[in-house]
């Protein structure tokens, strides 16, 4: 088992990782973060197959212990969802000397940690997910967040798990469509930290989508130092966190376009290259770097060109009107080259980009066929 | 103007008193808590008063200001409101370099904290509480929270604000039940912490009930000092904090079997003397401590006998079944002397009491005429 200690606020994080960890994952709980009484908050997919088993192994330790789950979908990424599930668990009588596990994908993660952030003003939360995509970005870093009218993650909360327990065996039954979107993430963080990384995922793309356990155990490694070095920076986003969002100005755009039928780290791949091109048309990122990403990108099986039918105005008008935004004028996280981000002058890690100069590169990530015609 | 600087995680927390105060409120703001946009949410009761005249002010300093309210009442601590009054605000495009102002009684600073906490994982919060009970408790010390049909406050978050702006004059209008229920959590601080100041509080009776600004302000200033120390010891409610709970074991149960027809600070009254005969039944406080109370209560207009038709023995049924409690036996934060609580020797700031002992003490809390009778 690899063990990461995180420094982050107020009392630290630990990740561990290894092949075959959900079955030793009641010690480690124990062990870690004791508690009277643990309330598991998981979804459909995995309530039977992992949560009921490890709240049995919890109960033969004698402690108490509840699931309490809901139906697997991102619709379910909502204040409803987070006050039910918060509502069953005072139901089994979990109190302040209880700790929450999220267990499941990133929906799991981001509504459990949420449930834990808010549970009688915070209970400690242990994360465990079970999608690529939740192993490396939505368990690391304490962003816990729900879904609201207005758009995705603008309620929610900063809470530093004290244990991410991740079993890249876990990953043996996860759609490939999500096996793809979580390498996105994991080629992000190749592109804004470390580019031996990001050529080590081009060349092992293989094994990678094979779900060889030896390949996925490094690259969930790497990605998660990765990210744990910006959070730990940076843990509630006022600075440098920002780089982690390198591709998802246009990412969000074409999700929010797509109505959310592109998944997130398909839209991420397509970010990142768009915002290269962005990045190299505003003179601050190395030429080539758009098409290195694409080489690898479309070697993992991962779309490199806008949807059909997205027009890149479209795109600007959507980031333009993102609820974050804190400007009328567009900002990306860029990248210099592959391997490290830009900072400007004033050290901000984001760049303002004219919008005409945005478009033209836009235009290069049309569909092919719309591009030559 | 008082100035207390209060050490508290992540960034400290100031707190201004002072009669007039709302008038210089702008400048305070903008220049403490700087941001390109304040959210004001606010009750119905001071909406007009003094939220949109701040609004105004704020606007004059060309900075955006807008104000969300909603009817004032207990009953509207709840998701549902804070839901209502987080998408209000993101209509309004408040955005990440926002400030959240919570301005108006309890109900108002804790919802409004709530919404800070909670709006895309954390705004900056100014409290301006316009209730005694708010000034003294509600505004100090982080909680934030709203009620759910399992309990009350069973949901919420600490966040420390990073402003409290106490204006004493505030108090001119408020309704004289809900200055004796404040005077009473002010008696709960000279209680636990400072004799001479209990006693001040007795003698001060008269000039505190005609809102005399000096004394108020005294009263004030001295409280959140007292509730402050306690709280910088404790940031999120682990240890030593728990003496704050003096007299509120009693005082939920009341509360919950009067279905909250007792206000907050009536229970806490009852609470007081009923916890102290508690503790002196069970040898750890000081005998006469309860009479010193009661004395003074009544003194304050405040009720110093159970409700009628409250039985002892419904009330400890009430305080086992409270979900917050960690185990089935009734802890209490207990007085070892006017002026000072009790640690045991395992540095426990609760004592537990066997119902038996608790009962009869109870019973010396009855209203005469069931003592008698």
């Amino acid at each position: 088992v690899i063990r990461l200690a995180l420094k982050l606020p107020p009392e630290g994080s630990h990740v561990f990782i290894g092949a075959g960890l959900l079955d030793e994952l009641p010690e480690h709980v124990l062990e870690r973060v004791p508690a009277a009484h643990y309330g598991i908050v998981t979804d459909s997919h995995v309530a039977e197959k992992y949560a009921q088993p490890l709240a049995a192994a919890l109960r033969a330790e004698r402690v108490r212990a509840d699931v309490v789950s809901f139906t697997a979908g991102e619709g379910q990424k909502s204040r409803t969802t987070w006050a039910t599930l918060t509502d069953a668990l005072l139901a089994r009588r979990l109190g302040r000397d209880g700790c929450i596990i999220a267990l499941g994908g990133g929906v799991a993660c981001d509504l459990g940690g949420f449930v834990a952030a808010t549970y009688m003003r915070g209970l400690p939360c242990v994360q465990v997910p079970t999608s690529l995509l939740a192993m490396i970005d939505a368990s690391i870093g304490g962003k816990t967040a729900v879904d609201v009218p207005a758009g995705k993650n603008l309620v929610g909360a900063f809470l530093q798990p004290h244990l991410v327990a991740i079993d890249p065996l876990a990953l043996g039954t996860l759609p490939e469509r999500e096996l793809r979107a979580g390498l996105a993430e994991a080629v992000k963080h190749g592109a804004i930290a470390d580019g031996e990384y990001l050529r080590w995922i081009g060349q092992t793309a293989k094994p990678l989508l094979a779900r060889e356990p030896q390949p996925l155990a490094h690259l969930i490694r790497r990605s998660v130092e990765i990210k744990a070095a910006v959070v730990q920076a940076d843990p509630v986003e006022r600075g440098v966190r920002a780089v982690l969002n390198f591709g998802h100005t246009v990412a969000h755009a074409i999700e929010a376009l797509s109505a959310y039928a592109v998944p997130h780290g398909y839209a991420v791949a397509i970010g990142m290259i768009a915002e290269a091109e962005i990045g190299t048309a505003a003179g601050v990122t190395a030429e080539g770097t758009a098409d290195e990403l694409r080489a690898i990108l479309h070697g993992l099986g991962l779309p490199v060109a806008l949807p059909a039918g997205l027009a890149p105005a479209d795109i600007l008008t959507a980031a333009a009107s993102d609820k974050k935004a804190r400007a009328t004028r567009i900002r990306y996280a860029l990248l210099e080259r592959v391997g490290g981000t830009v900072t400007d002058d004033a050290g901000a890690h984001t760049v303002e980009v004219a919008d005409d100069i945005a478009l033209r590169a836009l235009g290069r990530c049309l569909p092919r066929e719309r591009r030559e015609a």
